[in-house]
Protein backbone atom coordinates (compact mmCIF):
# COMPACT_ATOMS: atom_id res chain seq x y z
CA UNK A 1 0.00 0.00 0.00
CA UNK A 2 2.94 2.35 -0.34
CA UNK A 3 1.49 3.98 -3.40
CA UNK A 4 -1.19 4.65 -1.99
CA UNK A 5 -2.79 8.16 -2.39
CA UNK A 6 -1.21 10.24 0.25
CA UNK A 7 1.73 7.95 1.03
CA UNK A 8 5.28 8.87 1.09
CA UNK A 9 6.43 6.62 -2.23
CA UNK A 10 9.54 4.27 -2.07
CA UNK A 11 12.01 5.92 -3.08
CA UNK A 12 11.70 9.33 -1.38
CA UNK A 13 10.98 7.31 1.77
CA UNK A 14 14.22 5.22 1.72
CA UNK A 15 16.62 8.59 1.06
CA UNK A 16 14.31 10.71 3.76
CA UNK A 17 15.35 7.78 6.22
CA UNK A 18 18.67 7.85 5.63
CA UNK A 19 21.43 10.53 6.78
CA UNK A 20 20.72 12.64 3.54
CA UNK A 21 20.30 16.04 3.78
CA UNK A 22 17.57 17.96 2.07
CA UNK A 23 16.24 21.78 1.26
CA UNK A 24 13.00 23.42 2.21
CA UNK A 25 11.68 26.00 0.09
CA UNK A 26 9.46 28.58 1.83
CA UNK A 27 7.52 31.63 0.87
CA UNK A 28 8.22 34.84 2.61
CA UNK A 29 5.68 37.53 3.19
CA UNK A 30 5.71 39.50 -0.28
CA UNK A 31 5.49 35.57 -1.91
CA UNK A 32 8.90 35.02 -3.04
CA UNK A 33 11.13 32.05 -2.38
CA UNK A 34 13.34 31.03 0.61
CA UNK A 35 15.50 27.92 0.88
CA UNK A 36 17.23 26.36 3.44
CA UNK A 37 19.55 22.92 3.85
CA UNK A 38 18.13 20.99 6.46
CA UNK A 39 18.15 17.22 7.96
CA UNK A 40 14.93 15.60 6.96
CA UNK A 41 12.63 12.16 7.88
CA UNK A 42 9.43 11.16 7.03
CA UNK A 43 6.64 8.99 8.24
CA UNK A 44 4.09 6.93 6.13
CA UNK A 45 2.30 9.89 4.99
CA UNK A 46 4.34 12.86 5.69
CA UNK A 47 7.91 14.96 4.91
CA UNK A 48 9.22 15.88 8.73
CA UNK A 49 11.92 18.97 9.15
CA UNK A 50 12.56 20.14 12.70
CA UNK A 51 13.40 23.68 12.98
CA UNK A 52 12.49 26.07 15.65
CA UNK A 53 9.17 28.94 16.54
CA UNK A 54 11.66 31.67 16.02
CA UNK A 55 13.22 30.52 12.86
CA UNK A 56 12.09 32.78 9.56
CA UNK A 57 11.02 29.44 7.92
CA UNK A 58 8.67 28.71 10.46
CA UNK A 59 7.16 32.60 9.99
CA UNK A 60 7.03 32.01 6.86
CA UNK A 61 4.86 28.39 6.91
CA UNK A 62 2.89 29.80 9.71
CA UNK A 63 1.95 32.53 6.93
CA UNK A 64 1.76 29.89 4.10
CA UNK A 65 2.04 26.32 4.61
CA UNK A 66 3.21 25.79 0.61
CA UNK A 67 7.00 24.10 0.55
CA UNK A 68 9.21 22.29 -1.59
CA UNK A 69 11.54 19.69 -0.23
CA UNK A 70 14.31 18.27 -1.39
CA UNK A 71 16.25 15.41 -0.50
CA UNK A 72 19.04 14.02 -2.34
CA UNK A 73 21.56 11.21 -2.27
CA UNK A 74 25.09 12.22 -0.03
CA UNK A 75 26.45 10.04 -2.13
CA UNK A 76 24.90 11.44 -5.57
CA UNK A 77 23.31 14.86 -6.07
CA UNK A 78 21.88 13.44 -9.25
CA UNK A 79 19.97 11.11 -7.22
CA UNK A 80 17.59 13.45 -6.03
CA UNK A 81 13.88 13.64 -4.67
CA UNK A 82 11.42 16.51 -4.31
CA UNK A 83 8.43 16.69 -2.46
CA UNK A 84 5.29 19.83 -3.15
CA UNK A 85 2.57 19.97 -0.76
CA UNK A 86 1.52 22.25 2.58
CA UNK A 87 2.23 21.75 5.79
CA UNK A 88 -0.28 20.63 7.64
CA UNK A 89 0.50 20.35 11.43
CA UNK A 90 3.32 21.54 13.67
CA UNK A 91 4.40 20.30 16.82
CA UNK A 92 6.33 21.52 19.52
CA UNK A 93 7.10 20.54 22.94
CA UNK A 94 8.67 17.66 24.44
CA UNK A 95 7.59 15.90 21.07
CA UNK A 96 9.96 18.15 18.64
CA UNK A 97 12.92 18.08 21.50
CA UNK A 98 12.80 14.38 21.17
CA UNK A 99 12.98 14.37 17.23
CA UNK A 100 15.83 16.37 16.84
CA UNK A 101 17.62 13.94 19.44
CA UNK A 102 16.90 11.23 16.91
CA UNK A 103 17.66 13.13 13.50
CA UNK A 104 21.44 14.53 15.38
CA UNK A 105 21.73 10.70 16.02
CA UNK A 106 20.61 9.68 12.16
CA UNK A 107 23.23 11.88 10.94
CA UNK A 108 25.93 12.15 13.44
CA UNK A 109 25.35 9.39 16.17
CA UNK A 110 24.71 11.31 18.65
CA UNK A 111 21.91 13.53 20.96
CA UNK A 112 21.50 17.05 19.73
CA UNK A 113 23.89 19.70 21.54
CA UNK A 114 23.28 22.77 19.76
CA UNK A 115 22.24 25.85 21.76
CA UNK A 116 18.05 25.90 21.11
CA UNK A 117 17.30 29.51 21.07
CA UNK A 118 13.48 29.63 21.20
CA UNK A 119 11.42 26.30 20.81
CA UNK A 120 12.44 22.99 18.48
CA UNK A 121 9.44 22.52 15.74
CA UNK A 122 8.57 19.55 13.84
CA UNK A 123 6.93 20.98 10.41
CA UNK A 124 5.00 17.89 8.94
CA UNK A 125 3.72 18.14 5.45
CA UNK A 126 1.53 16.63 3.45
CA UNK A 127 2.59 16.06 -0.38
CA UNK A 128 0.43 17.33 -3.11
CA UNK A 129 3.14 15.99 -5.66
CA UNK A 130 6.43 13.16 -5.23
CA UNK A 131 8.88 13.58 -7.75
CA UNK A 132 11.31 10.41 -7.32
CA UNK B 1 35.05 46.16 -4.79
CA UNK B 2 33.81 42.51 -4.17
CA UNK B 3 31.14 43.72 -1.67
CA UNK B 4 29.91 46.54 -3.66
CA UNK B 5 25.74 46.30 -4.22
CA UNK B 6 25.01 43.96 -6.53
CA UNK B 7 28.14 42.26 -6.48
CA UNK B 8 28.40 38.50 -5.92
CA UNK B 9 29.98 38.44 -2.55
CA UNK B 10 33.53 36.20 -2.24
CA UNK B 11 32.28 33.00 -0.19
CA UNK B 12 29.41 32.86 -2.16
CA UNK B 13 32.01 33.10 -5.68
CA UNK B 14 34.04 30.60 -3.91
CA UNK B 15 31.36 28.20 -3.96
CA UNK B 16 29.78 28.76 -7.11
CA UNK B 17 33.27 28.48 -8.80
CA UNK B 18 34.16 25.15 -7.76
CA UNK B 19 32.04 21.55 -8.81
CA UNK B 20 29.56 22.18 -6.00
CA UNK B 21 25.66 21.41 -6.46
CA UNK B 22 23.05 23.55 -5.69
CA UNK B 23 19.15 24.09 -5.63
CA UNK B 24 16.54 26.59 -7.93
CA UNK B 25 13.47 27.37 -5.98
CA UNK B 26 11.23 28.80 -8.79
CA UNK B 27 7.39 29.40 -8.13
CA UNK B 28 4.64 27.83 -10.29
CA UNK B 29 1.62 29.38 -11.39
CA UNK B 30 -0.43 29.16 -8.15
CA UNK B 31 2.52 31.23 -6.29
CA UNK B 32 3.44 28.01 -5.01
CA UNK B 33 7.30 27.00 -4.74
CA UNK B 34 8.93 24.39 -6.94
CA UNK B 35 12.83 22.99 -6.61
CA UNK B 36 15.66 21.55 -8.97
CA UNK B 37 18.63 20.32 -8.32
CA UNK B 38 21.11 22.40 -10.72
CA UNK B 39 24.72 22.80 -11.49
CA UNK B 40 25.47 26.24 -10.62
CA UNK B 41 28.23 28.98 -11.64
CA UNK B 42 28.56 33.22 -10.96
CA UNK B 43 30.07 36.17 -12.81
CA UNK B 44 30.50 39.23 -10.81
CA UNK B 45 27.21 40.50 -10.54
CA UNK B 46 24.97 37.23 -10.68
CA UNK B 47 24.33 33.67 -9.99
CA UNK B 48 24.05 31.78 -13.29
CA UNK B 49 22.05 28.19 -14.04
CA UNK B 50 21.91 26.72 -17.38
CA UNK B 51 18.40 24.96 -18.21
CA UNK B 52 16.45 24.19 -21.29
CA UNK B 53 13.43 26.51 -22.89
CA UNK B 54 11.07 23.59 -22.35
CA UNK B 55 11.80 22.77 -18.70
CA UNK B 56 9.08 23.72 -16.17
CA UNK B 57 11.44 25.96 -14.59
CA UNK B 58 12.06 28.10 -17.56
CA UNK B 59 8.24 28.70 -17.53
CA UNK B 60 8.32 29.25 -14.12
CA UNK B 61 10.94 32.37 -14.17
CA UNK B 62 9.31 33.74 -17.67
CA UNK B 63 6.11 34.11 -15.00
CA UNK B 64 7.77 35.26 -12.13
CA UNK B 65 11.47 35.35 -12.36
CA UNK B 66 11.60 35.34 -8.40
CA UNK B 67 14.11 32.89 -7.42
CA UNK B 68 16.71 31.14 -4.67
CA UNK B 69 19.38 29.53 -5.36
CA UNK B 70 21.29 27.33 -2.20
CA UNK B 71 25.01 26.21 -3.10
CA UNK B 72 26.34 23.50 -0.70
CA UNK B 73 30.25 22.85 -0.56
CA UNK B 74 30.05 18.99 -1.73
CA UNK B 75 32.30 18.06 1.30
CA UNK B 76 29.95 20.36 3.79
CA UNK B 77 26.35 20.31 3.21
CA UNK B 78 26.64 22.51 6.46
CA UNK B 79 28.44 25.34 4.29
CA UNK B 80 26.44 26.88 1.99
CA UNK B 81 24.71 29.54 0.93
CA UNK B 82 21.67 31.05 -0.65
CA UNK B 83 21.12 34.11 -3.21
CA UNK B 84 17.50 35.50 -3.46
CA UNK B 85 16.28 37.51 -5.81
CA UNK B 86 15.01 37.86 -9.59
CA UNK B 87 16.15 36.03 -13.09
CA UNK B 88 16.74 39.91 -14.94
CA UNK B 89 18.05 38.00 -18.30
CA UNK B 90 17.66 34.83 -20.30
CA UNK B 91 20.55 33.81 -23.13
CA UNK B 92 19.91 31.07 -25.13
CA UNK B 93 21.84 30.17 -28.66
CA UNK B 94 25.66 29.71 -28.77
CA UNK B 95 26.08 31.40 -25.69
CA UNK B 96 24.49 28.83 -23.62
CA UNK B 97 25.39 25.49 -25.33
CA UNK B 98 29.16 27.10 -24.92
CA UNK B 99 27.83 27.17 -21.40
CA UNK B 100 26.96 23.76 -20.81
CA UNK B 101 30.09 22.35 -21.68
CA UNK B 102 32.03 24.67 -19.51
CA UNK B 103 29.96 23.28 -16.54
CA UNK B 104 29.95 19.93 -17.46
CA UNK B 105 33.90 20.34 -17.65
CA UNK B 106 33.91 21.58 -14.52
CA UNK B 107 31.63 19.11 -12.61
CA UNK B 108 33.21 16.49 -14.98
CA UNK B 109 35.68 17.07 -17.13
CA UNK B 110 34.51 16.99 -20.30
CA UNK B 111 32.01 18.22 -22.69
CA UNK B 112 28.26 18.05 -22.19
CA UNK B 113 27.05 14.79 -23.88
CA UNK B 114 23.61 14.70 -22.86
CA UNK B 115 20.42 14.69 -25.30
CA UNK B 116 19.36 18.60 -25.56
CA UNK B 117 15.34 17.93 -25.98
CA UNK B 118 14.84 21.87 -26.62
CA UNK B 119 17.35 24.23 -26.38
CA UNK B 120 19.72 25.39 -23.44
CA UNK B 121 19.41 28.83 -22.06
CA UNK B 122 21.14 30.76 -19.05
CA UNK B 123 19.80 32.39 -16.47
CA UNK B 124 21.04 35.09 -15.14
CA UNK B 125 20.35 36.11 -11.51
CA UNK B 126 20.73 39.32 -10.04
CA UNK B 127 20.98 38.99 -5.98
CA UNK B 128 18.39 41.40 -3.58
CA UNK B 129 19.72 38.94 -0.70
CA UNK B 130 22.69 37.03 -0.43
CA UNK B 131 23.24 34.49 3.00
CA UNK B 132 26.94 33.11 3.77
Amino acid sequence: MRDAPGMIEDKIRQLASGPNFGTIATLLSDGSPATHVMWVDCDDEHMLVNTETGRAKFANIERDPRVSIVVWNADDPYDYVEVRGKVVETMAGAEARAHIDELSHKYHGKAYSNPIETERVILRVAPERQRS
